[in-house]
């Protein structure tokens, strides 16, 4: 093989559904493999609602856009197939941001080795950035405390059901929101929420009220949307909300206002936003938190797989749809 | 003199303007000073924003609302005029929350003794609410550091142009919005901010992003309205706004809406709500902040006052209208 695939970003997204017209696939030449390199066959690809963040223009962001012509950033697992690096052996399973691409040249940097035994589907979908998400962001914010109530949008998500099940563990009464009757289902009955709202068919104030009769300590926010105002109106006294991420609005020309900054006042409430790139020098730690939950079997997962490395780039609208059932991952 | 005079709340206050129709003036027996108990004869009550919150019915606020046919709360400073308790002799100055009436029987719980040789609107201008709020909100949750910007709303205001004040002492630049030219005057040429906006006149984009040329670190936010969009659009990476006060939204029926979180995200930003009740123990700590740059003549104010009972009234409405010039305070 002298060439393989590549798909890069050629144009931003605007309002409405991405598609193949942002990207194209290009056949790059093999690289060579030169001294201290070595070359990684990628066999899955995470696919992330941070994606559209990273495709937008916007310069304020975490970190800078992927430029116009450069391949489409993501995160994924592989494995070694030729090494002249001492410290990485053929055969090794490396993880990192590799991009949408079949093959990665590596001096190391950036990437970590996968030695625990599980399929690339339980990695991505636990100990990769939704697990580290949800970890990071449920105890520095969010600071959980047994016997409170949580709400979780996007429950069903790859970030939302790690932090409902963390949150179970530790003894809180956990709600989700979610699009779907299957989703609410799989929640309650598979990872054991205690209720479920049906964003698209509940009457989201009086099933809310229903869920969370003592009202809500801790606001998990993967979503945006209307449901987003009910959560805040029965927010109690000293209660935080991590904010993670608005996949309602980000296809949005103008993204909804949000409620009112009164409550923030009378009930001295903590907003707070956070991304994982500040906290990468954590993830020791925040491995270390997660690891005991997941060793008990008490964090269960879900993939959802696309086949093949074209099938990211429509993939993507999944989140807007939320027709994903679970973590979203291309297998190459 | 066998009475006196008193100001109860009789009705709750809707949208629009507040006035005499909610209270209902009344004559109340002269009390009996029993063992361990002193009567104070109040000289001036202060008026602040949270009263709004003190009259309106919400029960999930910080502190109980006054009830209907009790005196209008309020804190001030009176002299002692009577007692029979070993702490407390006829000529001490007290503070603390006296209400809407001309005396105050007390067996000294809640108040505190007043030694400070200062006259009473300077007690009540800087060391009492506006001057504890400033300092509280500012250091535990804005945390300015030098070389910093911050933008204060109501920034003419008593605890805003105290925030202003401590900031530049801090040594950051500090950005005023104030309703009126001659506010602006004030602010900038007496009080030493680096910048006004007049949210009446000026073009709020053009003028804020001129006053900001590096963004904006921290928004102390004391009126709500819509300068909170602009401010919030120009605030930086990991900013942060303490949110003390919504004044243009009280009188609303429907409160706006406020910027979405789509930025809250990208800029990691947190805002948190903040009432002093909850930091009264940390009452000691705040003044020792404080004292030094007030007595380093860093700190100046300007007292509105208003004369005789009634005039609590229609005084509050000042708030509204702007038409305050500085701390407002009611002298008996």
């Amino acid at each position: 093989m002298t060439t393989y695939k590549a798909i890069n970003l050629v144009a931003r997204p605007t309002a409405g559904p991405v598609g193949p017209d942002l990207f194209e696939v290009v056949q790059k030449n093999m690289p060579e493999v030169s001294d201290g390199k070595f070359l990684v066959k990628q066999s899955h690809m995470s696919l992330d609602p941070a994606m559209f963040g990273w495709m937008s223009p916007d310069t304020e962001s975490y970190i800078p856009p992927v430029a116009l012509g450069d391949v489409m950033r993501s995160s994924g697992i592989g494995e070694i197939v030729e090494s002249n690096h001492a410290d990485y052996k053929v055969g090794d399973r490396v993880m990192g941001m590799m991009g949408w691409q079949e093959y990665f040249l590596s001096d190391g940097a950036g990437l970590n080795k996968v030695t625990a035994p599980l399929p690339a589907e339980a990695i991505l979908s636990v100990f990769a950035l939704p697990g580290l998400t949800a970890t990071q962001g449920l105890y520095s914010i969010g600071k959980p405390k047994e016997g409170e109530t949580i709400v979780v949008s996007g429950a069903a998500g790859s970030v939302g059901s790690i932090v409902g099940q963390l949150a179970k563990a530790d003894g809180l009464t956990v709600i989700g929101i979610v699009g779907s009757d299957e989703k609410a289902d799989w929640i309650v009955n598979e990872l054991g929420f205690d209720g479920a709202v049906n964003y698209k068919t509940d009457d989201l104030a009086t099933k809310l009220a229903e869920l969370t009769p003592k009202g809500i300590d801790v606001y998990f926010e993967n979503t945006g949307g209307p449901i987003q105002h009910h959560v805040f109106d029965r927010m109690n006294a000293h209660g935080r909300i991590a904010v993670c991420g608005m996949i309602a609005d980000y296809p949005k020309e103008t993204p909804d206002l949000a409620p009112n900054w009164i409550p923030i006042i009378k009930k001295r409430l903590i907003i707070q936003g956070f991304t994982m790139p500040d906290h990468f020098g954590e993830v020791p730690a925040l491995l270390a938190k997660l690891t005991p939950y997941v060793m008990q079997g008490k964090i269960k997962h879900r993939a959802h797989v696309l086949d093949g490395l074209e099938s990211a780039m429509t993939g993507l609208n999944l989140f807007f749809t939320g027709q994903n059932k679970g973590k979203l991952i291309v297998k190459l």
